[in-house]
């Protein structure tokens, strides 16, 4: 595991601490290691069912592809097709909005991805560096 | 389960009866609890036969994303992207046109959701909004 | 559709009604007309989350060998690997326990199916002869 | 949602610490409301790829049919038929051995689950029993 379960909880912590301070809706932060591989979940009370498979498609996405799910949503307003093919090529979950960030060292060595939803994309985004930044750790939102 | 059968039969009767009175093709109504799981379902004679699962996929993916079906049109209207991943994300049972109506008490509660499938998208709106207020409770169709 | 909602809905009536007469625990009833597909589903307060999917699972395998679930079993219990491969080849729900019973009517014409889960498979059985045959129809729970 | 992440947090914590204190290999814990839906989850440094969905199959499992998944072992060494065609009924995730633990309240209503994996699954068991009680609920392992 590229992610400790210690990190893993600070970013989750910085997370929803960003949240509660911009006021955002329920979140849900899903931190996943650098193989896809889920380290730690919370889901805030209030918000959906489906928050933690929403959440988890971003951080699986941008594993997938190697770069933050704001990429793979550019890509899906060029091609929408491919993104439809890709999401079925790796084997299901991939959602491609923004609020799945990759997660890398000053070296810049791949540890892992956070995944947030809940509020707007931009928003869930937004927790989501917050999060990762908190803990000292880089934050790959994009390409 | 958060909505009891008895509830449930009340909310069937209620929304067959308004398609009845208003002329509606024959109707399918599916009840779902908060956790998304079926609690009654009717088939009206001369229905398709995939209703039920259109039906349920209205009341599913309003659960799954806490906003009735009427919304999710909108965001699919936006997006169509984004609602092709979480459809896929979740499992796979998310039809996002208006008829998925959320269930709530007078306080805010959450207990469940209607689908409707038969009629036009608005008509079967209609029939699940009349259902649930004719039980006494809430009815959110959309956001 | 090969049953009506009027006599799908007698049917659940009565195996509720028997269920309460003995005892039983929560029932989930669900009926299937002849090409399989739900035309009614009740699930009584107490019962587990997918009990839907399970007592569908009866009736839907009970359908696609044209016996009763009883005589799934059996063949279960001689070859496994041919219910598994079976219920591959289906399309995933079939479950070989009572439960599953084909409804005919007096001329041996099949109309349907009927599943129920909740108590033991053979009280499940039970309840779901008694609903047939209080509609005045042919149970056949086995080959 | 029926049981708070301040509440699955607490689970979560209490098992986590029974497992240091017993020694145990890197646990996985995984708490569910009672809709089924992921609330929280923490897997620990060393633990393997896949646990979590191991820990979540036990939990879910265990909701899907009203049972501790120390009951699921029973039936599945009875019937491993059943508890294959559940298995595919339910839609795939239900992993019968102990360690999916339901969550009640004093009177009995139904809170959610806990799945735990990492350890022999009696040890695991013990561990999910522990969190659940610490947090002042009652644990249910078995039918």
């Amino acid at each position: 595991m590229s992610l400790t379960l210690d990190t893993a909880r600070t970013v989750i912590s910085g997370a929803r601490a960003k949240g509660r301070e911009a006021g955002l809706k329920p979140l849900t932060v899903v931190v996943l290691d650098a193989g896809g591989h889920v380290v730690a979940v919370e889901r805030e009370d209030g918000a959906s069912n489906k928050r933690f498979e929403i959440a988890f498609g971003k951080a699986h996405g941008a594993l997938s592809l190697g770069m933050g799910s704001r990429a793979l949503m550019e890509r899906a307003e060029q091609q929408p097709y491919f993104i439809a093919a890709v999401t079925n090529a790796v084997g299901g979950s991939l959602v491609p909005v923004p609020g799945g960030v990759l997660v890398k060292d000053a070296e810049g060595a791949l540890l892992g991805a956070v995944g947030i939803t809940g509020d707007t994309s931009d928003n869930d985004e937004l927790a989501a560096v917050s999060g990762i930044e908190g803990a000292g750790l880089v934050a790959q939102p994009g390409a």
